[in-house]
């Protein structure tokens, strides 16, 4: 599916479910993917920044993309989460996911030390110039080295393969510098936002969509501000927007992140289990309260989901099937006839 | 002129001309008030941050609002800047700003040492309890105490004669926020953004207007971006909105605030004088490579003036009035007789 | 008393005690200019930080230095703060206090706005030229312009006038650069340490003194801290920097700076009155708190001094010495006779 | 070796020779080893921030740690690097690390995220419970979660296996208030200091050692600095701080980290390869100048060393056994018979 048109509309972050040793809890992932596309986002991101990316192993961000690109199977596009230690670890993934057919890949600048600008521009350079899939760069400042305006430019004219800008900053004039550097000379460049809280007026800029947390959580919302944004409803648009700052607030900014955003999920109805970093008491207390202020929003928005699923909705679906496959032949077994 | 009204469309953040002496170059102050009232802004905002306050004595600072409102005369509002040492100072120049007929004052959060959210609240409660004209609270968190949302909510509540809120930090969440905590209660609450860089997406969200100090330079594009954005033609005020960053930023960047702006001014035909802050050889030199880029980005927008006007223009009023009164002297002491 | 022997020892940024009305305290200012000398300051230090020069008007800001000129009496060197709104202002500023008599004055870098090194440079190259009076450098980077070595470095070499920096940034690196940059072309060059918490390593790598808040308060224990570590008692030294610590974290961290500190005066004595900016609710019980905690701190050190002095104690000396003149005519008047 | 007293002195974070193909060069990382113990260093850090640990493969950073144990054969301490993606993952490392007989490892606060103290205490705590070997706290607040200092003196209180503390944000303060709220419970509790510049005072306030990038470079002199202070000798030790300032200072700042070091290294005659972070040509020349600096800094202190070794003394000892088996076989072969 790789190199199909621009990357538009809302791409979902999404958290992965836990089982109760810690594992990747595969049956209720697949399961999240598909309420998400039911729900209307574009596309689904895994391995960002509100996936947690840097609490699994290597192999743990693979086996993840893959399970929801078999999943997705086709019916929206997924950007993966492609960086690992270095540029060759990084490259690797690049390769495996390409083979698994993502229409790209977004990989966050070098992050723990903070590096110069031109150094950014070499690392992604190296990337750009050797990658199978498309790249989307991602620029987060508070948890990485920031990528600037003339990095991305240079980035942009240099490296074809180089495709989007995921930028987390919430920085508006810097959104209106980076379209006015790349767009001239690449039309087809896409531009994300990953701050929710002002995605209304990024669109209304010229953004061509979103990687937004609250889409994991309010899918219908987050499409809602979406579309109508694109369509000039900008009155209606506003009170979406403000609505959904009211989520995003207390989900990003009330517990350390993205725990917030593992209640909020929860409260849709997904089993998320407890996440790897371990919390404090202090923590889960603050987690209770914010589980009833989300609570009470969805409410307003009639968001309120039928409660958790029973424990044997959770069992992974192929290990349904042999379940129910043992039990039909042992019904044949005995001669009963099914139709 | 008080209590008129809501606070709507460009206030320009003027900067002061200076005379050779270093002193308020009074004529050529009421030449540019008189140039940007012509050319369209909303209104006028002396004693800003862009207006250098802190490097004027408090004497000065009167003065310079005295001559303003003298030479608008009532065809614009004026906010006046009135942030003086301590409260009973500020609540002193808000009682002389009123006299002279302004539509409200502007004051900046504590400087220097940086308060506490409840100590702002506590510092523009005693403003808001005794001043006899309205206050706009100027958040601009880069050079003072920040003013939160809870905050400006509380004071909005609270003081009926805090009517507006002017903010600096370009940051839209954070106005859309205010806007949410306050417009309920206080529908005729005004909020004014100055930052330039993202002026369209402001109004976009909801704001009224903005204090830009781009406005001081181009007054006839600040406007035009306002008019463009106001009236939904947003693929053009974005064209617009993109050439004002432009302006903005290396005005903004490439030399200590306010320098650029001062070389900016200047080359609208204005003689702005040496500022106060004396500048390294370097800094001049950068003054000299900026000029040449504003120059051309003038021109790209056939905003090129007449050269400065003659020093005769320049003369104090009552400088001329002392001239033109010797030489009647002098011609009545010869015998000649007028009538 | 100007130009004497390097700056040395401990000067203390002491606070001003304001009347009922928010004015100058004179009397209590000249008590507590008495008490602080007694108890072993090397000298003092107005208009500093502490003192909160930026809330007193220009005028306001003589005064203090005069009467502390006046109480003083030579027992003492004064640094007096002489920052003013520009260089013209600062420099008239230095003219007076050096009329007064100060050993020299303190000037810290423009704030508000946040200058480049080469323009910090550049305003106090201008005064350096111009003084008439010693200039310290003024280096609290988390209220002003940062002064960074370069600059130090270079203005120590073209102004002879600049005869020390007082840092209040409490980076051991940072003064240990400083110094080296500086002492080999100017041996009598000082280095004065703002930061009471390091006081102890700050003396042990070569500086010659601080200004520090905590000597305002135990000005005994200050002042012993200095003698242990000048004379090599490291092990006694590092329980009193520890203690000093202890006092100093929440005079400094519980509340907005200085508030703390005020507290912590009145506790030894004097009625510093209310300060001049408005206090919370919420911070008014800090420091109800931070009282006890402060006064709990000082009985350790048995620095349980008595009461306030009764209210006839804190009345002006020449209201005092009007009073008594009073008393004497009207005894005359009755026929007492004095001898 | 582990569990044997108090971790002191100077611990090596020692940088990875990579050979051509960017894998870990593993001769010429033992005869780095075997350097840096000849020439005084107390102890050695592998997978510290200078040997950038997160640039390598959680095997990669095993093999490391398998090397050095190997290589340095009980000769000193190590203090390993241990932190992986998850509390699992690193208790995993920690498990194998002691295996291997280090004396302790050294774990960073969760980074990436920015978590809360009190989850920075959690995921300690739950760390200190379950870890066979003892713990360094690893404190670099520019890089990761701070640890600040209730949470040390809790996690102190509460763990035993936690034994010390590597802080490296260079403030004093911190330090001072650290050891004040430890020693006295855990009187054996180590506090070692990360931050080069500060390294004599840091020791002179009451810390145990350092974990110094300029003890990979400058082993003889990093040792010195520490046995003259420690001895009381301070003029001496004061001379030595500078110096050391003059080579941290353009190795930490010129470019960006650790590439000055790896430079620095190479200038005393190893081979370290060519980082895993590609470089900017700018940021090449930034190096190529450095290299200068650094080689005339080195020959001040005639730190001047024979050039990098001849290709064969780089060989893998196991490859150079090999080697020689082949050669003996040979000779074998042709009849000689080795005694």
């Amino acid at each position: 599916m790789a190199g199909q048109g621009r990357l538009q509309g809302i791409f979902t972050p999404n958290m992965v479910p836990l089982d109760e040793r810690g594992n990747i809890h595969e049956a209720e992932l697949r399961r999240y993917v598909d309420w998400l596309i039911d729900r209307g986002v574009h596309g689904l991101y895994p391995n960002g920044s509100t996936s947690e990316f840097t609490r699994f192993t290597p192999e743990e961000r693979r086996r993840i993309v893959q399970i929801m690109v078999d999943q997705t199977a086709g019916r929206v596009p997924i950007l993966a989460g492609a960086a690992e230690a270095n540029v060759r670890e990084t490259l690797d993934a690049c390769e495996y996911y390409h083979g698994l057919g993502v229409r790209a890949v977004a990989i966050v600048a070098p992050y723990y030390y903070k590096l110069s600008p031109d150094n950014v521009y070499a690392y992604f350079q190296e990337i750009g110039r050797n990658t199978p899939v498309d790249v989307t760069l991602y620029n987060i400042p508070m948890f990485a080295s920031p990528i600037d305006v003339p990095t991305i430019q240079r980035l942009s004219e240099e490296c074809e393969r180089i495709v989007a800008i995921k930028d987390s900053s919430g920085d508006l004039a810097q959104m209106i510098r980076m379209i006015e550097a790349v767009r001239p000379n690449r039309p087809e460049f896409s531009f994300l936002t990953g701050w929710d809280a002002v995605l209304m007026p990024m669109l209304l800029i010229g953004c061509d969509g979103g990687t937004n947390a609250s889409s994991g959580v309010v899918p219908e919302v987050t499409r809602k501000l979406y579309d109508l944004t694109m369509g000039g409803r900008l009155d209606e648009a506003r009170r979406v927007q403000a609505w959904l700052i009211r989520l995003f607030d207390p989900a990003l900014y009330s517990a350390d992140f993205p725990e917030g955003f593992r209640v909020a999920v929860q409260l849709r109805g997904f089993r998320m289990g407890t996440g790897r970093q371990p919390l404090s008491e202090r923590h889960r207390a603050i987690l209770g309260e914010l589980e009833k202020t989300l609570a009470a929003l969805l409410a307003e928005q009639e968001l309120t989901d039928q409660p958790s699923p029973l424990p044997t909705a959770q069992l992974d679906a192929r290990h349904v099937s042999r379940i129910v496959e043992g039990v039909l032949a042992e019904l044949q077994q005995r001669g009963v006839t099914l139709s």
